[in-house]
């Protein structure tokens, strides 16, 4: 294993201590634990929205913090569900009186964690609920479909929509209504061409052969659904573009935001292309393209590979989307 | 060589039309040219700034185009200089009767090409000038330094210069003097963990062992001035930062800008670790990090490693780098 860093054991740490030294006009640790909180936080009369998940999948969700995203992130070791402790503490700490939506992607870990942290705070006198995004349709069951890149769009737009309300003209229902409504309206596929290794662990979380590819990845690490040889850009794209608008039931007239995600390792030169050719795959299909994201969001630390994040837009999702927060790492080319 | 990609011959078209597909509102092709403009281009009673490099960079210099910073850039082939013709075209497509600066990354191709079209420009009217950009302090010699990091710091200020002076208040002279401020208060080096593929050659610039290091590279793949046993990020940061800070002979108390930049294929993860150290080595000789860029801005396609640019900031610098843009790739997180 070949890695810039200091500590195997200590980089989750290490990397979330220099992602808040870059932000301290957004972002505020609290001291000792891996809790990221808007520096404003608690927002009273503002519906609180906290995320949080493994690290090793930079910029999310630390970057995602701030006005008009979330309001606090519990972080994990790499790709392990944060500590119910900090999930608890950063519902309690960023907590502005209307309640909490905890956006929660759909891992086994994350779940349990999340879910026991909304039973205390809702013990101890906090009213949250949880949005369970599950929009990786390599997977068909629905409610064993793993949480990928639209829980970046969930943050954004009921973020939005959480600031837009704020002064008390929005409840807590209202804000989980708006999560859910992307989450029905979002599906994601990826491929992977080559593993990433865990610092811990130091060695590649899989093999492939190098005319092989992974197609149905997750973003831990781990190998896809289905193994075939090396495909073009273009054929991958018409692939993932056809799986999730066939999923979503996306029809000729229909506007999609499209992230085009690096899965860490890949270079910005074959986003961009990748990124063209889904274009040309959606408007052959008649979809308009009408919010473009090209970056990483949520990576699998250096894994090499592309994933697309298709949502259909409404007039109210796209204003939402465009609504300006201070979020560091939410842009059109991140 | 396992990439994700149409033809090995076509990705730096194929990459452009990619960027300029996802910033409809910001970017504007010369249909069929590698030549891209600011929508609203020319800019009358505006400096023009127009820059370029070879392909490969990504997001620069393309995403660097838009209201605040470039005019317009022109692309090259993967590592080769953009074409002089395409150069002239864009520096005559942007002009805004003020005349143009050309930003010029100290590349033995690009001086040739930008030079000959810099000529050519004066010849049909349009007063062009250059700065020209050396700041790699790995190399000793100050002509030979190559121009790395600093290019986007010219490219921001220079053009938040231009922009604030918008209505003729500004010349081309003064452009230029602050444009060669920044680059005479910054320099940069860098690492490489492992080379990168250039598509059309198929095999990677060098090799290196899984216990090694190159110190002082370039941004085109190349590897660097010496090779060492591997580093930690914190000896690598302490090493980067000594260098550079030694060159600029910065002292205790000045404030400086931070672009802890990936080559390409080093993780977020990883960066963020790096930026971390940096600021602790930055901050024990008592420089202040004051504006911080962590992430790619101008790669070597997956090259890994990381860049340090550092920038001693005036109270003038510092607004004008805080100064708003438009351009797609500028972000503090990028």
């Amino acid at each position: 294993m070949k890695k810039i860093l200091d500590n195997p054991m200590s980089v989750a740490n290490d990397a979330l201590e220099g992602m808040v030294l870059s932000s301290p006009d957004v972002l505020r640790r609290i001291p000792g634990r891996r809790i990221v909180l808007r520096k404003d936080a608690p927002i009273k009369g503002k519906v609180t929205l906290v995320s949080g998940a493994g690290s090793g999948h930079e910029p999310g969700h630390v970057g995602y913090v701030g006005r008009g995203m979330l309001d606090a992130a519990a972080m994990g070791d790499v790709f392990s569900a944060p500590a119910t402790g900090d999930v608890l503490t950063a519902i309690q700490s960023a907590d502005g009186g209307l309640g909490v939506l905890l956006v929660l992607p759909n891992y086994g870990g994350d779940v349990l964690n999340f879910s026991l942290a909304e039973r205390k705070s809702r013990e101890a006198g906090i009213h949250a609920e949880h949005v369970l995004v599950n929009d990786d349709v390599a997977i068909k069951e629905r409610s064993r479909r793993r949480g990928v890149g639209a829980a970046i769009f969930v943050e954004k737009i009921a973020g939005a929509f959480a600031e837009r309300g704020r002064g008390g003209t929005t409840s807590l229902v209202d804000v989980k209504r708006t999560a859910e409504t992307v989450v029905s309206n979002s599906g994601s596929m990826g491929v992977a061409l080559a593993p990433c290794t865990i610092p811990a662990v130091g060695r590649p979380t899989f093999a492939i052969p190098e005319d092989e590819l992974e197609l149905g990845i997750g973003i831990h690490g781990e190998p896809g659904v289905e193994r075939v040889k090396m495909m073009t850009a273009d054929a991958i794209s018409e692939y993932l573009v056809g799986r999730i608008a066939e999923d979503l039931h996306l029809a000729s007239g229909d506007r999609a935001a499209v992230m085009a995600r690096g899965m860490g390792g890949t270079s910005n030169m074959e986003k961009f292309i990748f990124y063209r050719d889904v274009c040309r795959h959606l408007v052959s299909r008649g979809i308009v393209p009408a919010n473009s994201f090209v970056g990483e969001y949520t990576a699998s630390m250096e894994m090499e590979g592309v994933h697309l994040t298709l949502l259909r837009l409404s007039d109210e999702l796209k204003g939402l989307l465009e609504d300006p927060t201070e979020a560091p790492a939410w842009h059109s080319w991140s």
